[in-house]
């Protein structure tokens, strides 16, 4: 192809959702991924015994019409995550074994949780989808950070200790480093806190059969030789009437459109010709990745469950503050998923595998007693690390930016398109609003080529 | 040279000082310089007539003793600010003209003001310059924007939209866009808040004579063929032993060690292979840059001055917030220099040219009467335009920044040095901490040198 109608940078969920439907529309498209495989934030790996086992994103659940869609167009099946049993909680140095949502705490604190919570709730539904930035409150939000939104709301310490690891959970980030016009968009985008942070019910509801990756894989399939491995992206020239997109290894593609379908800290790793407006490149400035360290540990069998418990397990105190059953559909062999967030991120990457390793067997030994420390295998993915994402689950926005350069997320430059879970408008950090932005974007580029 | 002892990346102040300590202690040194020009963000103009003119950092004051040293050891001048006769300053509705420090103000506004900034500077004295983020109170300052705490100390709307105007002023930046703990770090680095916004006896004291590119030009003209330019560096390879670096043009240089010379938010940009480590990749997603455009407004003679007013005027609401009178040395012609910082940068990006100069005409018009109408010149720079610096003064750091990864500002990476204004202790903003960055960097590589 001389010219191609569109060119796709990135092959996550948000850039093959777009190639998809740009072909599906009589587009001619090519799509140009910087790894060996596509995903993007979405990787399977393998668990002894050759069972799949996701170290990227990995769930679904109700609310999420896109990416549900997505599964089912690719002739997936779900399976609900397990959540049979008592859950534990540890909050400081209390600890209780709980089922249904809401462990067993001081009424104090529960009540405190709940005000907060009711809050933080109707905020988000003040908060637009689409324009968080015009938002009725959007200023006065977006001049503070999430914690000091919640230090004024949260008024006894278990109740911040609470929503700190909530933050940590949910964003992989913590409270201070983000706006509260962001949290508050992000919560309203999922339709609230509990959609945002339950199993059951929750985004954390179902998991994919053969997991999340199949449906990168599933969309790259039916792309075809449309999609070019080990091609990242350095260069983007740009006139109105299209593009002239380089690779690092000597790839030269000509397009009428391109999609950028990456993360915002590396949009602002390519080197566009000529620069992009100060909106934008300001824009991508003040987006960083979250940061997690995600682990999977296998045992022989899920040894949990015959105690009757769920492996879903909660510490305000512990780096793995979050714990779930991620024993693959099959049931062998048992799996646990923890997660270190944010600050633990941090120090976990500062140490050497053996200690970190050490410190994650010991916080499933603190919940699940000794047999937790006996795995047949422990799988880790640091996404700080990895060059294309630097960061996990998703950027979000610090202070000051969404009011001052939101509308700069989505607003085409010329010829240039922006894609990724990201620009979503509800769900902006999962697999369905990096559906929504493939098909969003594919929608804006389609007419542009007529 | 097969293979030189350093490479410098940016021919700034702080690369070029780095790679003259480094001459001088003995090391084969290659300068790369993304631009055609050296001295980053320093930067003449021309003025109808022939003299030199400022369009981008422009002043020194008293304690920036490195910068003063420099100058002085490249045999330039300094001449004052000129500051005699009025001040104007607009507070809401308000105008007052006045002489010395402080403008006639309500005095209520005025003891708010005056309690305020004793309280920044005296938290600013318990925040270290080396160790920021080590300070009794850096968690908790580092969890909100300077706003935030802000909005807790001042407690009058004058007092608040003082500190907003002396925020941007100082940083080109809103004052929710950092933390308060990068906002104290970088009060205390000058000594005060007084230091920093005060002319005489302050940071705006004195100029350049021939304009402060000459500062860099200098340190160019010593080093003489070691600075390449015309070479943006795109690439960085890593090992212990060394360097190899790749600039778009296809120049490649091969190096003991690399001082990477640029701000955070560029350094970002730059392909290291191996990737670097994920605090030091965090870190600079989490530093962008401020937002300026800097206007001077060139007219037949400094009219003002004939009407006792010294040029300097504030405004809390008018876009050109702040205004010096800029004429060069030798007094031809009258210059005003004004700046249109965050988000006045913002809306006054998104103007066309004519509509842009014709609401800064207005404001000088609305500070120094009708004859502020006719100039004979009207020179602009918008920083965050530029692709090899995206803003200006400088970059700072968002809240949960410095807590998290403070460290990673200035700590080595195999051979890979960071130098650059943000990584100083004191004045890290400033051609001062420039200066201090560049000395500090070729201290630490020349060791590893013999």
């Amino acid at each position: 192809m001389d010219v191609w109608d569109a060119v796709v940078v990135g092959a996550g969920v948000a850039g093959l959702v777009a190639a998809r439907d740009l072909v599906q529309g009589g587009a001619e498209v090519l799509v140009l991924e910087a790894r060996d495989r596509v995903g993007g934030r979405l990787l399977n790996d393998e668990l002894p015994g050759g069972a799949p086992i996701e170290v990227g994103g990995q769930w679904v659940g109700p609310g999420q019409d896109r990416a549900l869609a997505l599964i089912n167009a690719l002739g997936l099946r779900t399976y609900p995550t397990y959540v049979d049993g008592e859950h534990i909680a540890e909050m400081g140095s209390f600890r209780s074994q709980y089922t249904g949502r809401i462990p067993r705490l001081n009424p104090l604190v529960l009540a405190d949780i709940g005000q907060a919570q009711y809050r933080l709730d109707r905020l988000a539904r003040q908060v637009a989808a689409t324009d968080p930035w015009r938002a009725p409150r959007a200023e006065e939000l977006d001049t503070q950070t999430f914690d000091t939104w919640l230090r004024k709301t949260a008024h006894t310490a278990g109740g911040r200790a609470f929503f700190r690891l909530v933050t940590e959970g949910v964003f992989s980030a913590e409270p201070e480093d983000m706006s509260a016009l962001w949290a508050a968009f992000y919560v309203g985008g999922a339709g609230g806190l509990d959609a945002l942070i339950n199993t059951a019910g929750g985004a954390q509801q179902d998991r994919v059969v053969g997991g999340t990756q199949r449906i990168a894989l599933g969309l790259a399939e039916q792309l075809g030789d449309r999609v070019v491995l080990d091609a990242p992206v350095t260069d983007i020239d740009w006139q109105t009437s299209g593009v002239r997109v380089v690779t690092r290894n000597g790839l030269t593609v000509r397009a009428r459109r391109a999609v950028v379908a990456v993360p915002p800290p590396l949009a602002a790793r390519i080197r566009f010709t000529p620069g992009l407006p100060g909106d934008r490149d300001q824009l991508v400035q003040r987006m960083p990745m979250g940061r997690v360290i995600k682990v999977n540990v296998a045992y022989d069998e899920p040894f949990w469950r015959h105690a009757g418990l769920s492996g879903q397990a909660n510490s305000t105190d512990r780096p793995l503050g979050t714990v779930f059953d991620n024993t693959p559909f099959g049931g062998s062999p048992g799996v646990l998923v923890g997660f270190l967030e944010g600050r633990h991120a941090d120090a976990g990457a500062r140490m050497d595998l053996d200690a970190r390793r050490a410190q994650v067997i010991d916080d499933l030994v603190g919940y699940f007693g000794p047999r937790a420390g006996n795995p047949l295998a422990y799988i880790e993915r640091d996404w700080a690390e990895e060059e294309y994402s630097r960061g996990c689950y998703g950027a979000f926005a610090v202070p000051g930016t969404l009011t001052r350069f939101g509308p700069a997320l989505r607003s085409p430059v010329g010829p240039l398109h922006w894609a990724g879970t990201e620009t979503a408008t509800n769900w902006a950090g999962y697999i369905d609003g990096a559906a929504e932005s493939g098909h969003r974007v594919a929608g804006e580029v389609l007419p542009e080529l007529s």
